[in-house]
């Protein structure tokens, strides 16, 4: 196989995580140990959407020290800027990607790496396409991120334990916050998550594992029954005065509408996904009704995909491998595919293999039913032991002035 | 002056903070070096409420070690429990008080501390009266803490320094987060504090000390203007296309009215009845109707107050101190004082001193006017240079399981 030399180009899209820029990190690590293939290593802001306008910005001589790479890792939500940008179907309308192809002539790009989840990874497998079909020589990667872990073939999405590790905390926090008074109270924390219920499962991790916590977890993956839920509470709060529900923004009744619905109209993004808020206002108007307890609604909301101040180590270092790794796959001649995570029997450790990105593109992974309590309303050992290593570990961050360090392209 | 030998007795009363357990922590750690005076020290639950009842539990025999102590320091919300009970005057009716002292001569109860905010100091206050007047020796000290910073004659207040690290952190992801897209934005985030500013104030933190935070910052010291608000985001949409609003839950219009409460920004749900949402959500809809671009409502909500993954070691480090004192001062032969900071000239360093709990209790200290600046929409230097070092340092938190470990009295 003949090595392939020439420029690099690196990008992010769609929402971003607290650990999306450690994945950018691992790309510019990956790259400059590949400098005897790799010229230069441009970003492209806002995802494909800058690249088309070709805003790049020469990464490799930004990051030209360990303490901004450190920094990078540590500093949330895309630092290249992001986009929602779709684009057509190859049959459809090839200009876009004569222009696409235009670009990375004129700039001699050899190498291009996508950070994002599903919808990014259909980018991913559309550039790959074309590039075949017209013969243009490049190598495509896809490397995975999302807070919601609902991309299939990987394990678990980088990402997702920095959320979850958010979540989990926030949900010790809270319930400790919510039992202070001798009043019967209930607390309903509303977790993102539209399809899949991920990042609301880690919710369960502190009463599993510590004692305290949320107690009923509602997934989307089941039909959320009004009358079940009010019996479910009142039951717990013969127990305990002060019951704490975490809830997937997601929940959708029997007839498939949102329980969120009620109260807000619903508005759709660029791909057509519903935007929801106010399922835990939802609830909070169920229990007012039907129980006439005191009772709180708190949203988790941006928070959850932003918080780097608490990171997991675990996810941290798997963000920088995946996107070193990225790297060396495209070196080696793979393309068209998304990085994804294998995990190993016994003791937690993962590898990372390099997977057709069609397997990934626009298709979402649901949490099992194995990883489901019977009622519905909380979940298995199984998910708690598949949660657990993904959010363990600190990072320690950098503060300045009593804030966290953040690093801005400037 | 005979010495006062006796037992102890402390509680926690009004809303929990992320650093009231240090102030526990700081009496545990005081009392058991005055273990010549004071013999027992018993934690009444549910503050005054659970002392009626005698439900107490022996703080001494369970905070045993140091890494116990260490342990609750970190343990967010208060761990003896809370309440909100206001004790009569004492001209109304003694009952109370005449069983309130029953029960120091039944447990021979001689120092008595409360640890609470500006309506608990009223407790202390009534109590410390009514000993003075029947002419039974106790010595009755108020610890302050109020996440909302609000209790007169004290520099500031514990809980007050996490919170705002809190607040100031947050602002300064979510403002990361809100900025990754090329579309316009505003992002609207709803900070506690329905009389006083102080703590929306460190939302100001992160543009002041880092260039990106929030944009614009309403306080409820200054009335709520619509029209200017509209403007004034007009304005910042110009230079940047993603603004970032920080607001104080109480801001008011003109007329009094809460701008949470606007009749014609109250959603409705499936059956029309009217939800009061909250203020960032009232700003929403302002923004939606008249500027039209994307806009985003986030309430930091409890995390505020409970967040203590992320407490500023200055905070604590002065939560365990006053603690302490408030002992040193009671075996001194203090009673019906509150401790209070006092802030030195220069490098910042405070000394504790005991006023008298009258000048504090059911007062509230507002943001002065030089502390907002001429348009009232933001702060002023002198408002950044107060608030800097109460958020500064980091405490090293112990986490288990990828969580913050809590302690529970069990």
């Amino acid at each position: 196989m003949a090595l392939l030399k020439g420029n690099a180009v690196v990008g992010q899209s769609g929402g971003p995580t607290a650990a999306i820029n450690a994945t950018l990190s691992g790309v510019i690590r990956g790259v400059s140990s590949e400098n005897s293939l790799i010229g230069k290593l441009y970003g492209m802001k806002n995802g494909i959407e800058g690249f088309m306008k070709e805003d790049f910005s020469d990464l490799s001589s930004f990051f030209d020290n360990e303490k901004k790479l450190k920094s990078l890792e540590e500093t949330p939500s895309s630092f290249l800027g992001s986009c929602r940008m779709k684009l057509p179907k190859l049959s459809d309308d090839d200009r876009i990607y004569v222009k696409v192809f235009s670009i990375f002539e004129k700039y001699d790009i050899k190498y291009f790496y996508y950070i994002g989840g599903n919808d990014s990874m259909d980018t991913v497998m559309k550039l790959d396409g074309y590039a075949k079909k017209i013969g243009y020589e490049i190598k495509i990667i896809g490397v995975p991120k999302t807070i919601d872990n609902d991309i299939p073939i990987t394990d678990h999405t980088p990402g997702y334990g920095s959320a979850a590790k958010f979540v989990a905390t926030a949900v010790k926090e809270i319930a400790r916050d919510s039992s202070v008074y001798t009043l019967k109270s209930v607390t309903i924390v509303e977790i993102m998550g539209r399809d899949s219920g991920w990042l609301t499962a880690a919710a369960a991790l502190p009463k599993a594992l510590t004692g305290k916590g949320a107690d009923l977890v509602y997934l989307p993956e089941r039909v959320f029954d009004e009358e079940r839920f009010i019996r479910s509470v009142e039951e717990k709060l013969d127990t305990c005065p002060h019951v704490v529900v975490a809830v997937s923004e997601g929940i959708k009744y029997k007839n498939g509408r949102y329980v969120a619905e009620g109260l807000k109209n619903e508005v759709e993004d660029d791909f057509g996904h519903k935007i929801l808020a106010g399922v835990a206002r939802s609830l909070e108007r169920m229990i007012k009704k039907e129980i006439g307890c005191k009772v709180r609604a708190v949203e988790l909301n941006v928070l959850q995909r932003c918080s780097a101040h608490i990171l997991s180590l675990t996810d941290v270092k798997e963000s920088i491998r995946v996107g070193k790794r990225a790297v060396i796959y495209s070196v080696s001649g793979q393309s068209g595919k998304m990085m994804a995570f294998r995990r190993r029997e016994g003791k937690y450790r993962v590898d990372i293999v390099a997977v057709d990105v069609s397997l990934a593109a626009n298709k979402v992974k649901y949490v099992p039913d194995e990883f489901i309590n019977e009622n519905g309303d909380g979940v298995t050992e199984k998910c708690i032991e598949y949660v657990k290593p993904l959010i363990a570990g600190e990072r320690k961050i950098k503060y300045e002035d009593g804030m966290p360090v953040h690093i801005t392209l400037e």
